[in-house]
């Protein structure tokens, strides 16, 4: 790795390793090579691929983004010992561009109690373990676990030991997110003060989130001349997390004059990183949370958004398309134009002529100054109630499903299509792998649209035995979305509802039905 | 309210105002009433009650608050003008201890564009509010909206007049979420230094999160002498919400070297609040949220666990007692002793003898020394593979179900029930409100049991019209709750093999089936 210019911050994403280790996040072999295919088109500089001593899996999937993923420094963990860093070595080596990662904790908490040693055994094992590594390859790292509880000239002494074996980075983690931002910053600088061969490396920092610092006392580093930042997309880790890379960069951009720095981050592939990220761990992304939470650029109320009307910079310090939201994806309110609100439309699948979108828009207009927020299900309905007389082409007349264990599902569908003044009764039966299946395929048959399912949930209403279910289904239609939804005690008869409801938008909205 | 001892930090919780206002989050007046409740059992030094001005729904809920709560200060805000004032005081009078907090901005921004007026004309009402608002009751509370983007000297002119005309509390908001921790200390020290009469009211700051630094703000600001905190319970707010009461109080907790101030806060009551209102507002805590989330007291990786066995001190800086976090929430692991494992076998709704609960216990032991995390399902499998021999007593032999629309949903179903080496096949058939509802009958009469369904969902596990789909149900019998899952393509199968699940546990777990 080019030695980083004192001017740039470096960022070092650790999603794959630190942010794996939350629990439930096992990411398979196919996931961890996706997520580190997107950190490379965000343009992290570094990406730690995981602990490869820790599995035969870790070590695989370490090797094959070594291996395939261009761009960034790719790093493997490893313990100061030489079964790890040989091991280490071994999955990184086919990367242009490999940094062995080693450490060893240096507080006398850890020392004493969990590794059982004392401070020069560990400042030995440290050294060794450096030079071992640089015997495999320039770019080393070195991390002092628990710095932030550790005394601080052990600390320097380590750090300057580590620097003469050979390591070119030596991170500082706030292992238990113990420190704040004051003390924190206080410690990079009296790193960089007292330890005099500190100009031969760049430092690093890796700090938890326990009390909700992890961002705080990064930033504070920055601030104190640390010029590499370890950290993970929606700041997941072990426990409450590591510091999350969205913010760390955002704080930088939005406030040049406080950090004169440069970054490489691609800010606009934050959003993506962000989905992609919580898609594959299941660790979802709370609406308040800062940059990449749904709400994060929704302004709720009246006095935000008549000044958002007036000025977006009364309350808006950055633009969501800073960060790769899509449009789409913000509520829209009385302050959305009238692209903001086409656009939606075509993202909701709907393909309505220039006349019946002008007549929505008003409509829309009246709506949203009335409600202070403009969801998607109120543009449906505004849709459902203006395309009016078409509302239902399909209606359901009668339905027999059977299944059961020993019998093939089987489902009769009656069928009744007005179209205009014309009525028409149309059935067909089908069988299939259930009895939705079943009822599905009857319909497909009825209505010979072929349309292509994307999406099936169904959740209870209410409790008990006779709990209303209701049915929201997705479906494709010659590259459009189309939502339906359905409700009975019945969940075949809420299934086949919530799929005539789709078939029915499809009908109106893009097959001639138009208006 | 007495004025507050310069050694202790206010929280005021503006959870049922800047929180309510995140989009989506509407709460019904028996909600905020339960909410506010809460905050009373949390001992948080003010609550404000809403915005009594914006609607007559919200009027009724801060009167009532200020009727029903009693412990802390009743706040209700108001913009700078009479009407906002009058009718604040009119719903906050009935508390014994009523606050008006009234507001203007400050910054040029604000006042030209949104407000399009004078930094006089807005002085004078800053001034004149106050005034109005002390001829109500002792207790004022001025905000300069958008303070960190104001010039320093007009602030500080505006906050001295405000002091001059009565207000006991002035509030230093970071409205759009703007300020760096250091900055953010600096302008409090700022205004501490440069108002002359500052000591006259207690400095106020209220912190937002758009740059994730809302907590880290508000540590700063006590640090530089701010001694009211303005947060939430879990953050909310608009856009990417407040500082976190939960994140705020921790810290001061656990770093008392840092800061010499006293709280009133009831830490236990932390994460019975974040649950409330959680589950009231629909905004979700991600699991990485520091202090709630839940994973922020769990121990992933085997060196971390290693560490908490040897000494809780090596990754742990507080404990989850500490914010009331309940046992039964936490991971188990290699780490978790007897009496943890007991209970969560209870929890999990096992009625078992202390033999098998001991053999249990020894191979938990075995488990967790291979698994970094035991989750419930696991123990459902040790649980299931030692109460051998019984594990099924009914299986499914054969089923049919008839429903749809028109048609009476009907289940006739035979089951194979063995116990020890007698095996009977036992069918019935009966009606229900749908297929599964009328499956569900007929198991209930085929078995005897009689069992309430507590809970049903139903997730697809793979795309497509075939999509596996898996069904959860919760049964409860006889005050013990039992899990069953059921597979298939078929959801009328699945629904079926998950109750019968269920009904096995039962028939293994609690009657007599022991062994």
């Amino acid at each position: 790795m080019k030695k980083s210019n004192k001017d740039t911050v470096v960022f070092f994403d650790t999603t794959l390793r630190d942010g794996e280790q939350s629990p439930g996040a096992s990411l398979t072999f196919q996931e961890k090579l996706l997520v580190a295919q997107q950190l490379a088109t965000m343009n992290v500089d570094i990406i730690e691929a995981g602990f490869p001593i820790s599995s035969q899996g870790d070590f695989e999937s370490v090797k094959s983004i070594a291996q395939q993923v261009k761009g960034p420094v790719i790093c493997g963990l490893s313990r100061a010992n030489t079964k790890d860093i040989t091991t280490c070595w071994n999955a990184i080596k086919y990367s242009k561009k490999p940094r062995i990662h080693t450490f060893i904790a240096t507080s006398d908490l850890h020392i004493e109690k969990k590794l059982q040693k004392t401070r020069q055994q560990v400042f030995d094992m440290a050294v060794n373990a450096v030079k071992l590594a640089k015997s495999f390859c320039d770019d080393i790292e070195f991390s002092a676990e628990d710095a932030s509880r550790s005394d601080i000239d052990y600390l320097c002494s380590v750090v300057e030991a580590v620097i003469n074996a050979g390591a070119t980075t030596v991170n500082i983690p706030d292992t238990v997110g113990y420190s704040l931002p004051t003390e924190f910053g206080k410690l990079i600088a009296t790193i960089k003060q007292k330890v005099k061969n500190i100009e031969k490396a760049v430092i690093s920092v890796h700090c938890h989130n326990d009390l909700g610092l992890g961002v705080a006392n990064s930033l504070a580093a920055i601030e104190n001349g640390a010029r590499q930042i370890e950290c993970t997309v929606n700041g997941i880790g072990e426990r409450a997390g590591n510091a999350a890379i969205e913010e760390i960069v955002m704080a930088i951009k939005t406030k040049p004059m406080f950090f004169p720095v440069s970054y490489n981050i691609n800010t606009k592939e934050i959003y993506k990183s962000s989905k992609l990220v919580s898609n594959l761990t299941g660790i979802t992304v709370q609406p308040n949370k800062a940059i990449v939470g749904v709400n994060a650029f929704a302004h709720e109320s009246g006095i935000h958004q008549d000044g958002m009307l007036k000025d977006k910079r009364t309350y808006e310090i950055m633009s969501p398309q800073d960060v790769g939201v899509p449009e789409s994806l913000l509520v829209l309110g009385k302050h959305s134009g009238r692209h903001a609100f086409f656009k939606r439309l075509k993202d909701l699948g709907y393909k309505l002529d220039n006349t019946v979108m002008e007549e929505l828009f008003s409509k829309f207009k009246i709506l949203a100054d009335k409600k202070k927020c403009v969801y998607d299900d109120d543009i449906d309905s505004l849709v459902e109630q203006s395309v009016s007389g078409v509302k239902e082409v399909y209606s359901v007349d009668y339905v027999n499903v059977t299944s059961g264990v020993g019998v093939i599902p089987t489902a009769t569908i009656r069928l009744i299509k007005k179209v205009k003044n014309k009525t028409e009764i149309l059935q067909e039966a089908s069988c299939g792998t259930g009895p939705v299946d079943a009822a599905y395929k009857a319909i497909d048959k009825i209505t010979g649209i072929k349309v292509e399912l994307k999406d099936y949930t169904l959740r209870a209403i209410s409790g008990g035995e006779d709990a209303q279910g209701e049915v929201n289904v997705k479906v494709n239609y010659d590259g459009a979305n189309y939502i339906g939804k359905g409700m009975s005690t019945d969940i075949v008869e809420a299934s086949i509802n919530a799929y005539i409801h789709a078939v029915n938008k499809i009908v109106v909205m893009s097959l001639g039905g138009k208006k």
